[in-house]
This record gives C-alpha cells, structure tokens and sequence, in this order.
C-alpha cells in the first residue's frame, strides 16, 4: 500500500542522518536496522552489533519522534499552573525542568491563571501531545486548581496544591518548618515567642502555628499569647508590630512571622518604635523570598520551603509512575531549611 | 513491505476513534480518509464530505502528532531561559503560553539557570521535539544566553535578552518608560528631579538615564545634578537616599529610581529623616514588581514594562517566522505604562 501519510511519516520519524543511511552502512534492511536499534525483533548479535557500529560511526540520533514511538512513551510532561505571578511556581517548575532534561524528558508550561476555560483548553492541548504525565501545580496547599482530572489518562503529580484522596502529592512540611524556627529562637535563650501570621483560612496558618506550639511545648515553653492571624502582608505585619509593642505590658522578646512580608513590616514597626533586632527582639520570617529577605535591615532569619526540591521530586515520582513502578498515594510533606541571617541573632544553629 | 515500526506508528499517529474507523465508516481506504481529512490529494468532493461526515459523527479528533505530519510543524514552541528566579520570566512566559494556547500550539519550558552544559542539552531537547521555533528569555537586555544558535535551524525570537544583529528581538522601551514617570513628575510641579539607579554596566541603566534627560529637557528643567548609578538594591536605595536629604544643601524634590527596590530603600531613608513622601519628596520606581510597589509606604508610582504583552507579542511573531510570513530582522522596544499610586503626589494623570 502507498500512502502520502505514510511516506511522511517516515520523513518524519528519521533525524538528519536517517535509518536509511544506517541500514545501508550495515547492509541490513531498513526495518532491521531500526529493530536492532531498538532492541527489539529477533536476529544474531552480530547484526545487532553491526548496525550499532554504523549508527555511532554515522553519528545516528533516533529523533524524539521515533522514541516516542518505539518507548510508547512522549518524553514529555504537562506542568498546568495557575500562579502566573509564579513566586511559588518557578522555583518548583525550574527544579523539575533541570530534572527531567537530566532525563530526557522535556515539560510543557501551561499557564492558566485560574481561568476554567483556559484549563480545559490547556488540559486537552496536553492530552493531544500525548504527555506521560501532569503536574499540577498551585499556590496553596488547599485549593485545587480548575481542572476536571477525572477523565484525564495518565499519571498526575500534585504540587503546593490541594491533593485528593486516592492522588500523590507533594507540599512543604509547614508544621516542621515552623518547629525548626521557633526550637532556634529557644535555643537563642528567648523566653516570649510571639507568632504573628497570615489567615486562618489558609491550611498553612494552623500548621505553622501547630509547629510554634509544638518547640515551644519541647523548650518548656508558654506560648507568648495566641497566634495573631491576619493577612500576608507588610502592611499587617507593620500595625501588629506596633500593637504587640506600642503596649505597656509585657512584650515578646522574638517573633516567628507566618511569612517574609509580615516579618518585614513589623521589623519597620519595631525600628520606628526604637526597638533593635536581634537585641531586643529576634525576628524570623518564613518562605526565604531572597530579594525580600535579604533586603530586610537586618537581613531576614527565614524559613525555606526548598522548591525547587519539591518541583524535582514531583517529577521524578511521577516518572517512576509513567514507568509503572509502585508508588503509594498520599501527600508528602517534604522538609523545609531554616536559613539562618542576622534577625534572630546568635549566628549558625 | 512490512515494517514494525511503520504499523507502530499509525497506531500512535489515530486517537482515540481511529482514522480507520472513519475509513470505515466512510467505505473507503485509510489512505483516502486520510488524504480527505487533510485536505490533500485528489478525490471527488463527495467523497471528502462523506469522510468528514464520518469523522464528525464518530467524533475523530485528529491528535498532535497526526498534526503535525500533515503540517509539517508541531505546534509547539521552547521557551529557554536563564531566569530561574522567575521575577522577569514568569510574566514574558505567563503572556507566551496564554496566546499560544488560544491558537492550539503548545510551549517547552526549559530552565537553563545560566549553564551552557543544561543549555546545550535543552537546545539539542527541543531540536529532537522538532519544535517550531525558539523564545530565548532573559534577564537583561545586554546579555545573550549561553546557547549556540549558529546551528538550530528554526526561527527564533529573543525577549528581554541581548539580540544579534540580524535577530529579532522584544525588550522594553526603558528610555520611554522613563521618560513617562519623569514628565509626570513634572507635570506635577516637580522642579528638582533626582535620578538614583543601578549599575551603569546595564544597558538599561543609560536608557532609563536618557530618558529623564529628554522629560526633564521638554519641561525645561535642568537635571538635579548627575544620575547617581549604584546597586539594584534597597540598601542603595535606602543609604543614597540618607546622602541625598542629610546634606543642608538643595534638596531634590522628587527622586526618579531605576527600579522599585532603589525606591523602596530610599522612602526608609527619607521617613527615617522626617521627610514626607509625597508631601516634600516625590519618588517613582522602575518594574512594578507589585508586592514590593503596593507593599511601600505610601504605595509607589512606578513604570509597568509590561512583560506579558512582551511574551505575548514574541510569541506571535515567532509564529509569524514559523509561517513563513516576512519578518523585519531587528529589535522591537515596546512601550511601558505608568502605574500612578500615592508616592508621586497628585493623583491620576
């Protein structure tokens, strides 16, 4: 049978040395050549042997197209996410980029921002490529993005994202992030740890706090009043900071701040009232955004959620799910790094 | 001839409902249905109706890969770049990603993190997916990254990132940008207009330099003395600003910065010398990096480059390139947007 698509196809699927050159140095047919190559079909060692020569003297590279083919597989990966602002994103997308072209598989961006059509569009773009495998990837860890997964064929990865009950999913450990900044501020000596933070609707805000409550629990520690829930924001972080030390009463000698923004406003709070950090109070933030931590006077003692370890390890998981290895659903909580700076005082932990 | 991987591939090439199922629903050759379907090869209109009518009714949607064999081209695009920080390349990729989903092509993320050998296994990545077309994004617009294109034999577009010279290229127009924020201010009755920016080895850093020059020539004012170039940093910010206003002698009225975190630094500094920002000192920034603009106090005026339309319009015209449609080899400098908040005084423009 003669057929147009046929024929492209197999322009398609050879590279700029084509099979056809390598079958010709081996002396074997084309179809032999491309078995021997791919380690499958049935001849002597020899051939196999021979046509390997010939493709390594020929500089032969089997085009993505014609892996895909032959591995049943695209080498690709869909990363659908709805954080265009991408503070948390590109540190995860970069990790698992670096990690699948170390690979050979390379990731589809499909921003989406938060836009149901969108989604659909960019849901049905990927399964038309023929992807291995999505990672989903949000902004916090309690929403899911909008995206109908159900019907969705192939393996998906969640990441700083809601997860469901029966998927695989990967956040930062808040709690135990939380408990190694307030176990260092009591290790410091500080007595009255203060923990101000964003809003109770995020699922991160109890958690961190359970984590506060947790070392301060381990230091023989009362926690220094409630958590304070607001907002993520300097401006939150500034008028609490003047609440918490504009007051005559007995005031806190370190807080440990839900995020960096909140820690930095209430750094500016703190210089305004004359109070110096670390001397008279030590000061840690959480989520190690550099530019904003680094920038803090004093530069930020923070908590680092390590993305980019997130985005790597989602990834490789999800390939050893597209291979069909066994791998346990459920959430994992991978650890998080504290970066010690100079506003918690004390130096290395 | 009977060859494995050609009846691989046409599996892999039908979706779901198969071309052969519409060849059969049809009553005529897979080759036919095919050839009716893409519009390619003689046959009566009859029967190309008859196969369109089939693959509507059974609901034959022709996947990617089929596609891209029939168009020679993949739909897809790669993004390379070197901005794992993700501040400037996330908005270029958000803007990229969403008009190429409008129009079904798909884009490669591939983080680079300024490593010539993760660059060079990128390139060679897309180069095997058999990409349309390349984005190559950066950090600045003097720099190129470290990938050689002398070989990619595709079209390629280049955005915020240094452009050869028969290339084409997408950077914004610092010197414009500047130029907006500094006759605002003089609009606003400013008469001594500061400059206080980065460091002069930045291309954009005499852009944005030329820019106050010609606002404050059309205003007929003379420049507040020379551009003060330093870091891209709060700290310079925030100790130029104790240099600038700690002299007894003249004061600037307003304060163009180069970026928003110069500007950031320098309002600390002028509430710390009692100075009220707008009241006695106007100051503008550069970026509209928005939770550091929103985040000052007061919140600050600052120029937007508009980093979506960038990506969105490299995106368009790589698929310009794709198409074989004339492209002007060169650089596009594409025009950025005051955003007015409170740290100019004044009001709307």
């Amino acid at each position: 049978m003669r057929d147009d698509a046929t024929s492209d196809l197999r322009n398609e699927v050879v590279g700029r040395v084509t099979i056809r050159d390598v079958a010709l140095e081996a002396g074997v047919s084309v179809a032999t050549a491309s078995k021997a190559l791919n380690e499958r079909g049935r001849m002597t060692s020899e051939t196999r042997e021979r046509v390997r020569t010939a493709a390594r003297l020929l500089g032969f590279r089997p085009n993505a197209m014609a892996r895909a083919l032959v591995h049943q597989r695209s080498f690709t990966l869909g990363l659908l996410t709805s954080d265009t602002y991408g503070r948390f994103t590109l540190p995860v997308a970069a990790g698992l980029s670096a990690a699948m072209s170390d690979r050979g598989v390379s990731v589809f961006l499909c921003a989406i921002d938060d836009d149901p059509e969108r989604a659909r569009l960019n849901l049905e773009a990927m399964e038309d490529k023929r992807v291995d495998g999505l990672v989903i990837a949000g902004k916090r860890i309690d929403r899911t993005l909008p995206l109908n997964l159900a019907s969705a064929r192939m393996p998906v990865v969640h990441v700083v994202a809601a997860c469901p009950p029966d998927g695989v999913g990967f956040v930062p450990d808040d709690e135990g992030g939380a408990f190694l900044a307030v176990s260092h501020l009591a290790r410091l000596g500080r007595r009255r740890i203060a923990h101000v933070t964003g809003p109770r609707s995020f699922a991160a805000v109890p958690l961190r706090e359970a984590g506060w409550r947790r070392a301060l629990g381990e230091a023989g520690l009362p926690p220094f009043g409630e958590a304070l829930c607001g907002e993520w924001s300097e401006r939150f972080g500034y008028e609490t900071g003047q609440r918490l030390f504009g007051a005559a009463a007995e005031r806190p000698d370190a807080v440990f701040c839900g995020n960096d923004q909140i820690a930095r406003g209430l750094i500016d709070a703190l210089a305004q009232s004359g109070l110096g950090v670390p001397e008279d109070v030590a000061v840690v933030g959480f989520d190690n955004w550099e530019l904003f931590a680094q920038a803090a006077r004093p530069p930020l003692t923070t908590v680092d959620m390590e993305l980019k370890d997130l985005g790597r390890e989602a990834g490789l998981t999800l390939l050893d799910m597209i291979d069909g290895k066994p791998v346990e659903p459920g959430l994992r909580r991978l650890p998080c790094r504290l970066v010690v700076r100079r506003s918690c005082g004390g130096g290395a932990p």
